[in-house]
């Protein structure tokens, strides 16, 4: 294997398959577009022409056609349906997933979804319109609707007869779920268990009857997080009466895991996240999810400017109090990182949870303590030997005094700054609020002007 | 469903459990246990003293036990294998999954470990050996070799009898592996398939021959990367000469996932990554795992109070220079932070690649000039609405002045912000560096450095 054998082979397969398109060798063709996953399939459409995108996607076989359609950009998928004749739409949209075709709908404009519910079979229609109304990011929005259902009263032989009928168009079949006449979920039987049970037994005696299931509204990210700790494939979704409406699958769950990854760790940066990847995003909408939070934080950063200000007296006359500000900032605020991106990371994994408040802080404090005082002495030997001997700094103050000023202030910056750090995401949870936002940025425009009040605070009750 | 009902009921159960063992009803207590899943069970356990825990761990059943073992802390495990008599520990070793047991073998002392090895049958023994050689990030170190593989000539039928018969030890039978008698591996079947396919018909001609596989020296990202892309439920793992020597299954490669985006997300925090979550970690290990970049960032920060000192004359003369400085280092480490770490992401997601690297300067450089424009705009206006009329700040320089010297400063710190900021993760990743290291704390402190300079360069030529 190369190592790079995945980018590789997708470029090596367009520039073959588009050889192959050109010499109309339609049969080879199909061979190689079939021989690779449709996500790698779609991935190279994506930079083809118009022209031998419309001529290659027809040439894949009619379930393949469906699932490389899926997982293409939102472009090139609304050009293609515009290009589809009706027949060749309805194809495809008999073959994709109930979720799939939600998601679909969910991002194309208004005379495409007509289009594409007009030729959608009424009962498809009919999941489609309920999954549209559950909200944006709840887990009856990411279920699908097509799982195998069971009734208890059933032999392990007639199971397997009703997965065979049905089965082929679900999307998982190794779990499925028995459900009572009024279709509330009363046990769940994987396929394991009814291939290593007799053909005669009931399902009723085989059944887990201790289900773990997750509510139409429950978030989507508290979903994610149990396929994480309880190592599901699929999770049944009920409604508020108890009955099995749906199911979420182990790859959508890693795809909510992996985006709301992406959402923190935008949000912790200061950048208001989007769906869309990186490339796909245009400058203008780049700059318009940048720009308020930089707004904001430049703002705000004048307040410690005014400070500043304030003791222009105390720097005009001692201008090498100036040169330890950089230091005492920069500091401040990546302590205050370091324990803010810990404590955000240990809440959305729910290793640290609001009771453990002051366990966290002290453990802060102590963390705080300890490189506090470390870094403090380092700071004053660079001191002693950076300004040895050096009369115009001298002349300002002693070097002894320099060192306690700065390291006192080091040492008091430092708890500040990990105490507010760890405490702001906390309370931001608590709150309901979203403790991604209290991370490095704004909380390194508060620990600015915190570090400028102590420094010179110290350094006026000490030197001036 | 209440709304924090995992949580509570955990609570609930210990209590509830804690009841049951002191009136010593062990049925219904057993019955309490196993109604819930293991690592509920494991959570649960973890905060009961360690007489009732071998006291509860001990009414589980077998199973049971040994899938609620596997979720519990190191300590834990560690004082229950003391604690178990040999038969006991036997019991739960010939429950465990070779994967499993490799993971216990890894964070267990060495004594334990001989205990450990003495008490596993011979071929597990002989699994785990193997391994246990692998290096710890590889496909080899996470897979499990716990996999059914059948035979070409095999009928379906056939097939699903060697399903039922050594199955039932398998971490997954939904994905089987067809080897050839060299152990090479040349197909995989689903059970989905097996169950839509005729029973005499032959595995061969139903086998899937387009094999995604990985090799066992692969990084384990990768490995999980692939789960997220491809959709898979299990991987297959083949040794240098395409032999099948385990498979990868979802669940572990969630957990690869969780734990990449949390060493990611410490890394780009200047924390230095554990694998222990956030209140097991010693305050000890908190501050050594914090402790270096620190030191590292709060030195180089000083060459930032070099240049500023050096500037001593400028701010000395014109004061409310100074007041400039935190706005504008904020900005320009706010800017490059929010684009370092957005092609941090993109990179580990691969969304972005190295050959991208002009689009992304030339997207970045264009994000920059249209927010360093508006925001030198925004600056201006709060310049001349704050000094307006200020004599002491008009002595010193007229508000036009001041707000030019700002504005380019501004615009001239933001695009070298954002353009450091994503060039430095592209190096990085080109130069096989770990990009995330490349984020916000270092980033700020260059960039503290460059906006300085930029600021005093810009203000000496037109006001001094």
């Amino acid at each position: 294997m190369e190592e790079n054998w995945m980018e590789m082979e997708i470029e090596e397969i367009q520039e073959q398959a588009l050889e192959l398109l050109s010499q109309k060798r339609i049969a080879p063709l199909r061979e190689l577009l079939t021989a690779r996953n449709a996500v790698d399939i779609a991935q190279m459409l994506s930079e083809v022409s118009e022209t031998e995108l419309t001529l290659l996607f027809r040439i894949l076989p009619k379930e393949f056609a469906a699932e490389t359609f899926i997982e293409m950009d939102n472009d090139q998928q609304e050009f293609l349906i515009s290009a589809f004749s009706d027949k060749e739409l309805k194809d495809v949209l008999d073959e994709i997933y109930v979720d799939d075709a939600v998601d679909l709908i969910e991002e194309m404009p208004a005379t495409v979804v007509k289009r594409i519910l007009r030729h959608t079979n009424p009962e498809m229609r009919k999941d489609i319109n309920q999954l549209l109304k559950y909200p944006k990011d709840s887990a009856g929005s990411m279920m699908t609707t097509e799982y195998v259902d069971l009734k208890k009263d059933m032999t392990v032989s007639e199971c397997f007869a009703r997965i065979r009928r049905i089965g082929v168009d679900k999307e998982t079949i190794y779990t499925c779920y028995v459900t009572d006449r009024n279709r509330k979920l009363i046990g769940l039987v994987s396929v394991k268990q009814l291939l290593l049970s007799d053909g005669e037994q009931a399902i009723e005696d085989i059944m887990e009857t201790n289900i773990t299931y997750v509510g139409t509204l429950d978030d989507r990210e508290d979903v994610a997080r149990m396929f994480d700790r309880y190592d599901f494939l699929a999770i049944p979704v009920v409604d508020g009466e108890s009955r099995l409406v749906g199911i979420v699958t182990v790859d959508d769950a890693i795809d909510v895991i992996q985006e709301e990854n992406t959402e923190d760790i935008a949000k912790m940066a200061a950048v208001v996240p989007t769906e869309e990847s990186y490339l796909k995003t245009s400058v203008w909408t780049h700059a318009k999810n940048r720009f308020f939070w930089l707004l904001f934080l430049m703002l705000s950063a004048t307040v410690t400017g005014k400070i500043i200000q304030n003791y222009e007296n105390a720097f005009v006359s001692i201008p090498i109090l100036v040169a330890f500000v950089p230091m005492l900032m920069g500091t401040g605020g990546n302590c205050g990182s370091q324990s803010s991106t810990m404590i955000i990371r240990g809440l959305a994994l729910e290793e640290i949870r609001f009771k453990d408040f002051f366990r966290v802080l002290f453990k802060e404090i102590g963390v705080a303590l300890l490189v506090g005082v470390v870094l403090a002495i380092v700071n004053a030997l660079r001191i002693f030997l950076m300004y040895h001997g050096n009369q115009e700094v001298l002349a300002q103050a002693s070097l002894g005094q320099l060192s306690l000023v700065s390291g006192l202030s080091l040492i008091g910056i430092i708890v500040l700054a990990k105490s507010i750090g760890c405490i702001l995401p906390m309370l931001a949870k608590k709150c309901k609020l979203d403790p991604a936002l209290m991370a490095a940025p704004l909380l390194t425009t508060i620990l600015d002007t915190c570090s400028v009040l102590i420094f010179f605070s110290i350094a006026m009750a000490i030197i001036c």
